[in-house]
């Protein structure tokens, strides 16, 4: 076969990393679901905001109507950067929606924004969701006072993510997320990125969050009265993206396979946590993706799930299988697909930190 | 000596990086001025903002006049993040402000945005400047039409920097940038950083472009074209931070020098000019200084040459050497001054890629 192909068969039903506490969700693994990759299942946003009267779609007045008083409309020019961002809380404070810019910094050589710019947009807007909802406070570090009480932050634990298209320098887009339960100590928060220009959906993610005890670096339950907080702002609806919860396959493991060893973290990849940030966990695994990959084809679909943390002093391998039958990774397929492996480059110790998977298209130009 | 002192009789007067252009400028470096890095004389912003009757102290009004009426005033909550960003051209275009906040991936353990944060705001308003006075379009890639038919784009040669506070997640801040000539073939752009909120004075930095041919990589005089656009926006002031010319010195170079060899550009390094953008410069550096610098002190201020590009195929060697007659780094000074080095770690090439000098302060907490 050219690409991997899993049938709900060979999927591996209970592969979430913090199995105690994510795999009891009415909203995880569907039994007898396709999880092929090419296939994530989206829960369509337009279908359920119906339902909730949520603009779902950018109110183009709404993004006019932004303070254009200030610039003065006569030194205007066509291809001036009306850069600004807003955000609010509609329908009840359960869905929280944010306007802000791609920036030159955010962009790569290819002058689309980067994944990891992606990536950091979400995690800002769940940040921030967390924040209006009173579940993180300046002065208690990545939570809030009730966590803080428990010595407790917030973790990524997994992330899935489908790019219809990647925004470029300039454009302005609206992140929207909502947040729903995922087992009794888990948060699935749900995404969509929209150009704000043409109401197009560029990106949707669903990523899931614990909690982590600061002191012991291990997992925690949710204490109550954070529970009583998150249920106000839960919208009781499935993931957006149906859970892949395919395992590394170790069948595929050897087929093609580019390590990376050596690779170090650097000062700027920690985060208020004092770890290495879930967001530079990708910019890590890109490292031992081909660069005929790299170059060529950008990603398309992204399923990681999120083992280990670690800091500065470790030392990791990053590996990287592409899952064709093909061992000449530079014919012009219009897709690949991959398997990612992070872990550490330690004597006696190569604990895995991070597997994933990438589904990448061939970019425009390419074709 | 405790810290290094210069004098002018020390300084060695044409050490820039490109001297054929940028040595020749009026506004360069002053004959007999003192040029400690504790001294880096700041030419006050509000000495000549009077003159010019620019706002120079961010008007709280106009922020305050950003569309709140996308945001429900009964949910909103004290601990809010209000973010949002504008932009807009004052006094004929010669003056650009920008206003936007500190994202939650900007800022490191400490809470604090990074010293790569404050640089990429920089740049992103330096851009943006360019931009709406029609010197860089969309299409173009980092330049404008004309540039790009001379296949030009713009460098950056060497960044001065002053951070009196570093801003914090959530804080909303305001850019304002102008440029002036800097000799014949370079751009001189003068930026301040203000809080919104108390008006305050965070950064300071003067930073020199010059052009480069991408397809030579080599520098370029400016098309007359392209000069004659500059001209109609510069400022006929000298920069905001007077202009340190010292090279590294030999005579310090072996106090206590640390060293990290092998650095590898990642992926996510690269900017739109297709080589390893200047910002990302400076977390090499980092990488060969001594933790305990990097975790009881904060830059204060900084020096940056830049001497060549580099891309994601080139290994690198950074070096930092404290510039204390102590060999106890971890002493509790109230200052350290350093100053660094990076370049290729190749065989039969060391040459150099950037020469730095930075100031230390204790951060708070650790006084």
């Amino acid at each position: 076969m050219a690409f991997m192909i899993t049938t709900a068969s060979s999927i591996t039903m209970n592969s979430s990393p913090y199995p105690n506490y994510m795999t009891s969700s009415k909203f995880g693994c569907i039994p007898g679901a396709m999880h092929e990759h090419e296939r994530i299942k989206l829960k369509q946003a337009s279908s359920w905001s119906l339902q909730f009267k949520a603009p779902m779609k950018v109110n183009a007045t709404k993004v006019d109507a932004i303070d254009w008083s200030m610039v003065d409309p006569k030194k205007e020019s066509p291809n001036m950067v009306s850069d600004l961002r807003v955000e609010r809380m509609i329908h009840d404070d359960s869905i929280f929606q944010e306007i802000f810019c791609i920036r030159l910094y955010e962009v790569g050589p290819d002058e689309t924004a980067s994944i990891e710019t992606l990536m950091n947009h979400l995690q800002e807007t769940t940040a921030n969701h967390m924040k209006k909802s009173g579940l993180m406070h300046d002065g208690f570090g990545f939570g809030s006072e009730e966590m803080s009480k428990h010595n407790l932050t917030w973790v990524m634990a997994k992330i899935q993510m489908i790019v219809d298209r990647y925004p470029i320098w300039g454009d302005i887009v609206q992140m929207e997320t909502w947040k729903a339960a995922h087992g009794k100590n888990g948060v699935c928060c749900n995404l969509t990125l929209h150009d704000c220009k043409t109401g197009e959906i560029l990106v949707r993610a669903s990523s899931y969050w614990v909690m982590m005890n600061t002191k012991t670096r291990k997992l925690s339950k949710f204490p109550n009265e954070v529970r009583a907080k998150l249920e106000q702002i839960y919208v009781d609806k499935p993931p957006l993206i149906e859970q892949d919860t395919r395992t590394w396959s170790k069948s595929e493991e050897k087929i093609n396979e580019h390590i990376c060893k050596g690779l170090k973290p650097r000062w700027s990849d920690l985060d208020i946590n004092q770890h290495v940030n879930n967001v530079k966990y990708v910019g890590l695994i890109l490292e031992s993706v081909p660069k005929t990959i790299i170059e060529n084809y950008e990603i398309h679909s992204m399923t990681l799930d999120y083992y280990r943390e670690f800091t500065k002093d470790n030392i990791l391998q990053s590996f990287t299988s592409i899952l064709t039958n093909n061992s000449d990774e530079t014919s012009n397929y219009d897709i690949v697909d991959c398997q990612h492996l992070l872990r550490f480059d330690i004597d006696g110790d190569n604990s895995n930190i991070m597997k994933g998977r990438t589904r990448w298209r061939l970019k425009q130009g390419n074709k």
